[in-house]
């Protein structure tokens, strides 16, 4: 039996601020700090260690996944940093005030954006400085992968890729796998272990800062899943 | 022109305390997250950014690369830590306090451990707590590749490997490089890079800290070196 751990980033700055996020590189609030921390303690308390670890390039999780291995004296493990484990992309939206988009465009779309599967929010354009094409860490994309804009169902195209080409073999390998990422990038993760629909799925809420333990037989079907506390 | 930057870690609770240190994983002390914190502020008054980092598996290297790479804004950039960069590994000594150890085997004795490049400190046991056989990080290591003490002259047998395999490509490839190591696996590679005998890059001191450029050519020949301030 196989076991995977997956852990949403704690409280970020724009959280704290009620603005849309995606892939801004905000930094994690104090709370954020103290929710990792906290991760930490859990996973100390239940013997948990990882022999690989897997995060986003988004400050927030990579600082959640280090405040994590650091408490767990794991900080020597080999870890990878990917976009495709980003949060969802949320185009001309990210940096906005989510009270002031709502005034704007009505509650309803705005809710549609967030919790409609195929709802894309709109797309900005390759001249905003908040284009991933203007960004170092993104130089290696190519154009088709560099969002403008991304639903869910996009997100998740770019998730389980990755997933099957270099997080499978780990787990294959026996090796102890964590995965620090963000609620719709974890979320293309949970439908394909549940194997839900973008609409269930879409449902699902994954809280910050609790470890969230998938069970996995050989085949890595999945036995069970549960919350550590 | 390729430039790659080396940093020696911080003190540490050893450095602090006055005991050999070797692969003993102990932590920074507030003195060296601080000569982090200093390093970090140089390399940014000085622009400098990196594409790729190497550390070793040890977290005073790796948390002052963490500490760097965070105030550079770029903890997203690819890190790979490896055994290979670790510190000398100082055997039986490892742990002892550095004053006591003089008053039982001799200040000449001593002073030979530390700078004769041919001289192993007394070797440990494999039953002995210290012996990396018995870290789990160590676990892919082969039995020969497991120290029970070693000379300058092993480690950098050890270091060059490693150089020539992962950094080369990396530099040849025109990535920026920075590498958060150790005194001695950082003389391994001034060793090569200045084309020192070992008594030669025995004789060299290496400031904690302070970042230290190697500007090289396109075959990798050093032009020139100097550290930042």
């Amino acid at each position: 039996m196989k076991k995977i751990v997956l852990i949403r980033h704690g409280q970020s700055i724009y959280n704290l601020e009620n603005r849309f996020t995606g892939w801004t590189d905000v930094d994690l609030s104090e709370n954020g700090y103290q929710e990792a921390k906290k991760a930490a303690a859990i996973l100390k308390k239940h013997d948990y260690n990882f022999d690989i670890a897997f995060t986003s390039v988004l400050k927030r999780a990579i600082k959640t996944l280090h405040i994590i291995l650091e408490d767990l004296d794991h900080l020597w493990i080999p870890e990878h940093k990917t976009w495709h484990l980003n949060e969802r992309f949320y185009g001309a939206l990210q940096g906005l005030n989510k009270e002031e988009t709502a005034k704007k465009y009505g509650d309803e779309q705005v809710h549609k954006w967030r919790r409609d599967p195929d709802e894309e929010p709109p797309q900005l354009t390759k001249e905003d400085e908040r284009y991933p094409g203007n960004d170092l860490r993104y130089q290696n994309l190519t154009p088709e992968q560099l969002p403008l804009s991304e639903n869910l169902a996009d997100t998740i195209a770019r998730v389980l890729p990755y997933w099957n080409e270099s997080i499978v073999p780990a787990i294959s390998k026996n090796e102890k796998v964590i995965i620090a990422a963000h609620g719709n990038s974890l979320r293309a993760l949970i439908k394909y272990l549940d194997q839900l629909s973008n609409e269930e799925v879409t449902a699902v809420e994954i809280p910050t800062g609790i470890p969230l333990v998938y069970e996995l037989d050989d085949d890595l079907k999945k036995i069970r899943h549960y919350y550590l506390e």
